[in-house]
């Protein structure tokens, strides 16, 4: 079975860092990388693409508001009109930098608020669809689990790949346990490792009130933001190799 | 013969505006179009290149340097590599947008402190050449007269256009006499008629100093943010047609 | 009777430019100057401040979301802590620039919808009083009429002055029509200097209803932004001294 | 004797941390924190100032260029009079930040180009130096040694600190050894400590060639964005403290 570990990156800006990416970029399979809105500027950009050439890791656009102070976390009241411009602004950035180091995006992963606010609204997440698959048909569309940014993506004639977070709590919907609710992220190592072990097996996931939900996902996030992403992002590697599973971008697994 | 009569558009920023671009629009050849760093936005950047699709303009990218408050015309100590990286990442936005809205970037324009800094360069001055190649060898590059940035886009196999700017003063090297000289911009807009005249007739200019200089361009261009400015361009137009010229975009003149 | 005139001023950025602030300056008793946020910048805001200065026109400070693209008109969730450092942050910057000019900042008018979040929240409302409060105690508050703000401001012991809007229609509560719906903008010249003229003589304006309420306000706004913004402005000052009232800055008037 | 130890402070942007600043506040007695043009925003400042004030930290500003992404390290060709108004700019919004908090703003610290600038261009040095004196004559400025900011100060009637920076080299003339000359920046722990221990025994550095130079400073620099600045800062207050000197921040410091 091929697996895809990904994580976002270049989510630095000018001299600031907040993940290692040389490392991460030694671990993943595809790397979600920040635009200049809410992380990243041309230069780190730049840096991360030609990384991730070398290192022979999938890139995708991981597009955010343009909020740097908030880091795109924070909604803003935009237009749909808006969105889709500042959707297609960034993607284009990172294709242009792909182009130049000889690399290809083959994917887009909305960032925080940015994919809050799409899959708030139906007619705004197919329009950004739309707009994605204008830009390239082959782009396939990353999304979390049971949200508007998938049916969207299907309708728009896009692939998409629904992601796997080994550490958040599932409901039995198949959506994840809101941030703030009690267990709603999970940050014990072996608790992830565990989970991440169960999805390896069987492809499911124990839910929060403990019923076990098939996941269709095959494509893991970590969180590179948060401290001992890069450990968790290694352990996890080994897992999927240890399984007898191929570590497999994203964007290339088409079965 | 076939001239091409261009301007900078969407030099605006969110609710601010510089310039008619609707009026532009419907008398130029070719939007030289600002790409978010100096000017403009995602959404003045969309707005702008929908409208150049219907009344097909030809666009290109106008890339400046991140500067907003200077309107990118401070010139800064920046590495040769962000100057890279700050021209790919604005073309590729403007190729996304292009690609969006079913037009094409064809050509490419430095904007002011940017291109004097890579008119002070050689070696950045090719750089930023083979990188524009790199993004698509089919660009066609728009140079100042008598200008680094003309031979290095030559040396990246890249077609050029020299720009006649009728509004100001050439000396006998065929270079611009600098603003703050005196005489160095023409005011008076029956001078500049009579220059453009000059230019369609017989393709020279009279220099700063009285002498009649042949000038190889066949690209005019415009300022769109002085006063006036529209009223120019139709007045241009008109001169142009009545020459028995045809109006055509610069990447579409290839003999 | 003394009467306010005020507008907002200073609400370019870098080479853009709003309003004929020169014009209005000529005009008005109080400026409500852009801080930087929404817009304006230090060079803007430092002429302005001279201006003022030169003109013998109150000050104060206007400040905004940070959000220049959507000039500061697009809600965004943050919290109350953030909003409370912007706003501070942002009438220090003023107060340094009138310091270093000769003239003191007496005002504090919310922007857009800075004063929208402030008057949909009384705990924020009632935080950034007394931040107001705390930077200096002898500071005027401007509020729309029947908002938060007014209410919020005098228990932090502050001096409020409502706004009186010549072209907006008022409910019978005392509150503005919102915009969107119909005829809440009034934007016939004549019809606005009608209101002007029964708001000078007996303090009342009709409402959308047809009722006569009184208003309490003592401060005339003209939006600056809005084209024609000088003429209304001139047009209402004369309507002042020919009603024989006083043009006085809102923080001068005590009674 | 009394010693100032001071560091910059506040440098982070949004969720970006460049140094320890929670640790450096316990160290040092004096923060030079960045006022949101190189670095620093309007909520990091707010909880810098806090921090300071509740560890009784005196604190000054630590103005930039407009350049986030070069971090204020890039000069840029911006007029004096542009050069003044950001200055007054930034530390008019520390002052109101300050006064929100209970706290005051005592000296001024010029970051990396901005001070570049300033010390290549002596009307400018006045200029600055002027309009530090408008906003408050009793403000301190810091200098690095032997520069003009120095003699702009003085000229300005304003009080003067000299830093000594124990990690770089010293020229017989007193000023530092240029970045990128070989021996410039002393990266040896113990030679730095053995540098401070000589500055504090007799007040004199030996120069890179040998020679012993008086040193007039009362101030040393730990610069807070190298890896162990925590580490080198509590080392060298413990030497401070050993040698019997008292711990003062350089604006009460006045013999």
């Amino acid at each position: 079975m091929k697996i895809d570990l990904n994580s976002d990156m270049g989510e630095g800006f000018g001299r600031w860092r907040i993940a290692d990416d040389d490392g991460l970029m030694d671990t993943v399979s595809s790397a979600n990388i920040a635009c200049g809105f809410h992380a990243g500027d041309y230069a780190i950009m730049s840096r991360t693409v030609q990384l991730a050439r070398e290192k022979g890791v999938a890139i995708g656009a991981h597009p955010g508001l343009p909020d740097l102070t908030g880091f795109g976390r924070r909604t803003m009241n935009v237009s749909d009109a808006d969105m889709e411009a500042m959707l297609v602004y960034q993607v284009g950035a990172l294709q242009g930098i792909a182009t130049r180091h000889g690399h290809r995006v083959t994917h887009v992963s909305y960032h925080a608020a940015f994919g809050t606010m799409a899959n708030a609204d139906e007619g705004l997440a197919l329009r950004l669809a739309r707009a994605i698959a204008a830009l390239d048909p082959e782009l396939t569309v990353f999304s979390m689990p049971g949200q508007l940014t998938e049916r969207a993506a299907e309708k728009a004639g896009l692939r998409v790949h629904t992601l796997f977070l080994a550490d958040r709590a599932y409901t039995t919907a198949g959506t994840l346990v809101p941030r703030g609710q009690p267990g709603a992220v999970i940050h014990d190592l072996a608790a992830v490792q565990a989970r991440v072990s169960q999805f390896l097996e069987d492809g499911s996931v124990t839910t929060i009130d403990g019923a076990r939900l098939p996941v269709k996902a095959r494509s893991i996030l970590v969180h590179s933001d948060t401290p001992g992403s890069l450990e968790l992002a290694r352990a996890i590697r080994t897992q999927i190799e240890a399984s007898g599973a191929t570590l497999t971008p994203a964007s290339q697994i088409t079965d």
